[in-house]
């Protein structure tokens, strides 16, 4: 592996990694922490009320919606600056998190996080704000919740569909942090473990959508397919899903869980030692084929015409991604290159 | 792998790895931390001079003593004081480290390492003082270095054996870190990306001293080795060595180089996953056969009889080894196993 040149930034957080304890670790962390006015935020209030019910809660925040939009933020700064809170405790999914990762922006106040879902965003100091439609998105240590509490028991109401896109948008982190910007060797150190784990997890969600096991390695796979890329940054994939996403509407997870086996295929072949531990992490002899083989067993999103992607979209999208193509990727991109590959995630036609 | 339950504090830290750009990295992290009265820590004038020459310098220390007595450390801390310094860079190896720890711990000064071997002290949060032959050690946030700025062309003039040796006491690191008591699934994963490293790195730096890819491999797995370390705790093999180096003053990286394999053989088969993962990293159908394999490219130090340990000492070193067994090792430990394994160290009657 190459080492030769690269800054790393490790940012500072723990993570509490306990199934059926949520609410026992968290207060537990709470009591460390030594803080004593909580600002719960949570749209599911049962939920709220089950994890946090037995803590210090000066005031409960369900006032949650996608994308935080920005009217939603001010509403949970004065929430928060009327109650005096002293720490904000995020129940839920990227909503909730980035929610409460909007207070943290202007108060400085600490997170403590407790994810639902596999979107990850606990685990990065990546903050986003949506003002008349448009997403706007920044980087800022104080985002970064000080501690995660990880309870796989909380995600097993997430639908088996959702749970398999989702983990395959956590995948297509873990695969873009090989060859994204900032990519270094403890990003694909961290991304390879989290390739492992996803591809242990997955297919026992998919099979026992209630079973813990499945659930705990992909809440394991998405925390570390968080921090990787939040070190590496956005590759080629990344890129090409942001394009389509902003385009033409398409849902974010299943959108990452078509393109991803393009992409892989698209970069491999020049990026041999990413293509290497890929491979190694899925147990497979060559990444493409792991990732097939997963794929297949949970069922995964197949095509973009499947999301209502209008075909003449293609050469559009194309032009757009050339215009963004993240310096360093490993194979040369060019508009027909672009082009074919959307065009076969387009149709489904899955590389072999 | 198993990712049921546990605690993981991530420290915050950035490494800057750049070969042959220690005065330039060092210059550039300076410039970002804002800071303007420096003390430089370093044995090596000449040294010294030459990575930080072009700095804000309050003060050059030159007095740095093995193991951090305190008396050294007293008059460290007054200098400090006195030039009123507002950080600190260490240049060298585990000691010129380990006394900006101790300046640290009583002035929350940063620090930035520039470290010139594989000791690892850099990247933990772990400080020691030795004060009327005894070290004291403890763990202080405040001790860990800020940044780390790694230059691999910096550890070229490292002998040969005590690069291996120092390079196997990483590895050491690295495998106990797969069942020491704190150990968790992101330890496993940095210590197996570490033996990889190590793996790569060891066997060109013997067939090589002054080339720089082997130092760089080299330099980055003992990286990762202290960073899984500082996490997952003393495990059984640190223990054994601990207490011999405490009793026969053994030299500390032949020692760990020594009894690393008798441990491996000792705890593997009761550790069926650390096994798997050693085995993976070093490429090897087993984990002992790896680092056998290793051993012997590198022509590692055999036999703790080599090193004037008394025969009669193993009897007594089992005995105080027991007395202190970490709790959860994988495999049951007993006065009469602890003796055959120290015999067999002793003897160099290598595990086959």
């Amino acid at each position: 592996m190459s080492v030769a040149r690269f800054v790393h930034d490790t940012l500072p957080q723990r993570v509490r990694f306990a199934s059926g304890e949520a609410a026992g670790q968290l207060a537990e962390e709470i009591k460390e922490l030594g803080v004593s006015r909580l600002m719960v935020v949570a749209a599911r209030k049962w939920l709220a009320e089950q994890v946090a019910g037995g803590l210090p809660v000066a005031v409960w925040h369900h006032d949650v919606v996608m994308h935080v939009p920005v009217e939603t933020a001010v509403r949970a700064r004065e929430v928060a600056a009327e109650h005096d809170v002293d720490a904000l405790v995020c129940i839920g999914g990227g909503s909730a998190t980035g929610l409460a990762k909007a207070v943290a922006l202007t108060t400085g106040l600490p997170i403590v996080a407790v994810p639902t879902t596999y979107a990850g965003s606990e685990a990065t100091n990546v903050w986003g704000i949506t003002e008349e439609g448009r997403k706007t998105t920044g980087v800022d240590d104080r985002v970064l919740p000080r501690t995660v509490v990880y309870d796989a028991s909380l995600t097993r109401t997430l639908p088996v569909g959702m749970s398999v896109a989702s983990g395959l948008n956590a995948l297509a982190h873990c695969v873009d942090s090989m060859w994204a910007p900032r990519a270094d060797p403890i990003d694909a150190a961290l991304a390879e473990e989290g390739i492992r784990a996803l591809n242990a997890g997955l297919p026992q969600v998919f099979a026992d959508p209630v079973g813990l096991a499945g659930r705990e390695q992909t809440l394991y796979g998405a925390y570390l397919s968080a921090v990787a890329f939040a070190s590496a940054g956005s590759g080629l994939h990344h890129k090409i899903c942001h394009v389509l996403g902003g385009m033409f509407d398409l849902p974010h997870a299943q959108t990452h869980a078509i393109v991803l086996p393009h992409v892989l295929a698209f970069n491999g072949p020049d990026a041999p030692e990413a293509e290497r531990r890929i491979a190694a992490a899925f147990g497979a002899p060559s990444a493409n084929e792991g990732l097939a083989a997963l794929r297949s067993e949970v069922d995964a999103p197949v095509a973009l015409r499947d999301y209502a992607m209008p075909e003449h979209g293609i050469e559009t999208a194309a032009g757009a991604v050339l215009a963004a193509v993240p310096a360093g990727n490993p194979a040369p991109v060019t508009l027909v290159s672009l082009t074919a590959l959307l065009r076969a995630a387009w149709e489904g036609d899955l590389p072999r």
